[in-house]
């Protein structure tokens, strides 16, 4: 997508086949700054500080995490056992989004096809663009699908301007090009649909205000940041048309783990008639978990994201300032879930499909049994 | 109550007789400064960027207003038409608090049952002071309401802690003593009930990170501050054993208006099965109309509320920063309107009640023919 006019993806490897490119998130929207990533372990730390996040993006850095490693083993004593760390390592970065345990096992299983482990970096590199390009691709076929659901919203609304609110960000930056929640809009304001995208800020991480905000603006499409807080009013006078957000992992029975909020915005759109949609490539869903209310782990980040804020001062500089008096404590759940039951739909590479086991299992059953 | 170890309320006519004084909440849990302000306008300013701020005070902040006014009316040529002024000006500082209107209008009563316009300034002064002291001994009646039911919740969890969850400041900082929601909280506290409370930071202006947190430190009562999208996760966990929040103003038929984000908080009680009260002075109840929902004024606040955030820098220094871009537009809704189907029960002066337009006419059938 575009940054102001030019055409980037959130992750790509460099030109150099030696190491990682990623648009380093936590300087967003004060600053672009590209971060070049030539290990493992590096990239692992911008999972976890946060340099790059979105589940889908986190999958594919940790996929291109193990073509790092690949490379890296060469030089150790022992491929094998340097390959196996480095396996648990990125597997483990963060534990909420079940894109990132997905795609490393895709990559892991492919390198370990061959017992050439001078093989590995090249295999490596191949599955890790493959996957990227077949994400990419489901991108665009949710981008596709959701474009329905707003196309007949449309026409309800007589030209009139469709509102739809999202939270945190799952647009291109959060999946490396197009985004999840964010690929109908972007494939409706294309086709000329008048679109107001309502920008939950979400906090602590503020990646709505900093992410999505700065996405919209850079696609030139009509939005309003609005605190966490405010969706449940907008809802009860009727200014939401339709929720989109995206997921960090969805349970067979269709249960949503997604940033912490999630939920109380889709109790709101519930109670008020709203339609509530997930947008996740199948990668998100967690095949072998039963049920995600109190079983899908839901990372606590440190408190110092509550009570501490980021932003630009009069003179244009970065500058960071604690909301409260240092002591006060504070806790961070990253993450909430969403019962399957008031999510209207899912939006997914195979079109939407009911949040629900039987409609999981009959759509992605190649998975199910994996 | 407390700040430092001294007591204070958070407004109080001058010894001098001439002024009021304020504790000044936009500089808040910085820096604790008393402001003393002399003119009716003063203080309608005071109420307009919130130094001080929270239903029952601005209505008792209201009635001052009008004492200064009757003092300041002396002066005028003109003091009759001097007062019309005045009462408009106060009467519509804020919009959606129905306390305000309550109390003006009750001091203008009084003021205007004489004609003699030497008197007024001693008259205003008797019913401020008696107003405040009612309201102050309201507060007491639904701390010791408010008690019983945490008594039961704790009876029930023997021993173990009493997890409140509050959203934004209901607190004494809010009523001038005691405070609405927090005095059940206080009273369950000095009866050596084990109390945590979870602190809404509450977005845009951080009410619950700034004075709710910053009364519970002084207090010496357990409080973990988090962000506003967290109590949903919290109450599915069944870390939240009963929600209080304050109020601005109550319909008739219980449809309660309180700090936007109020109403999502409701709506995750109400599937949890978690209690959710709201605390109120009979001031916050607005007789003559009949239901809430689209129907209590919202205010707009500006913009720069959500784009722009206070804390110190790590020099201890007050700065504000920008959470955004320049330009990025946003909205500020300050008010939501929970409908009464959602509300557990009013605890009020006269106990707790259903919120019903039945019951709360049988109970306050004194106002409701008013």
């Amino acid at each position: 997508m575009h940054v102001n006019g030019k055409t980037f993806r959130a992750l790509w490897a460099d030109e150099n086949r030696k190491s990682v490119n990623i648009i380093n998130q936590t300087k967003l929207p004060f600053s672009f700054e590209i971060d070049n990533i030539g290990t493992y372990e590096g990239l692992v730390t911008a999972i976890k500080d946060m340099q790059l996040r979105g589940a889908p993006l986190i999958g594919v850095a940790g996929a291109y995490a193990m073509w790092l490693a690949c490379m890296e083993s060469q030089k150790s004593e022992n491929p094998v056992s340097f390959l196996e760390k480095a396996y648990d390592d990125i597997r483990t970065a963060r534990p909420t989004a079940v894109n990132l345990a997905f795609a490393v096992s895709l990559i892991y299983r492919t390198i370990k096809e061959s017992d050439q482990y001078k093989e590995w970096p090249e295999r490596a590199l191949k599955a890790c663009n493959d996957f990227y390009e077949t994400e990419v691709g489901n991108f665009i076929k949710i981008g596709n699908s959701g474009l329905e659901i707003i196309q007949q919203i449309a026409e309800k609304k007589k030209g009139e301007k469709i509102n739809i609110l999202t939270h945190c960000n799952a647009g291109w930056l959060a999946c490396g090009d197009y985004g999840t929640a964010t690929a109908p809009i972007y494939r409706a304001h294309e086709m000329g649909l008048p679109i107001h995208v309502w920008v939950d800020e979400t906090r602590p991480r503020l990646q709505g205000a900093k992410l999505t905000a700065w996405e919209l603006y850079n696609e030139g499409i009509s939005f309003t940041v609005i605190a966490d807080n405010t969706g449940g009013y907008l809802m009860q006078e009727g200014k939401v048309d339709m929720v989109i957000v995206g997921a960090d992992r969805v349970a067979l029975n269709g249960d949503v783990a997604n940033k912490v909020g999630t939920y109380l915005k889709a109790l709101a759109a519930f109670d008020n008639n709203v339609p509530f949609y997930v947008a996740i490539p199948s990668s998100t869903i967690d095949f072998k978990l039963a049920e995600g209310v109190h079983h899908i782990p839901i990372e606590i980040r440190e408190n110092a994201e509550v009570s501490e804020i980021d932003g630009i001062n009069d003179n244009n500089k970065i500058n960071t300032i604690s909301i409260m008096p240092p002591g006060y404590p504070s806790l961070n759940f990253a993450f909430d879930i969403t019962p399957a039951k008031f999510v209207t739909g899912l939006i997914t590479e195979k079109g939407i499909i009911e949040a629900s086991a039987k409609e999981i299992s009959k759509i992605f059953s190649e998975y199910v049994n994996y």
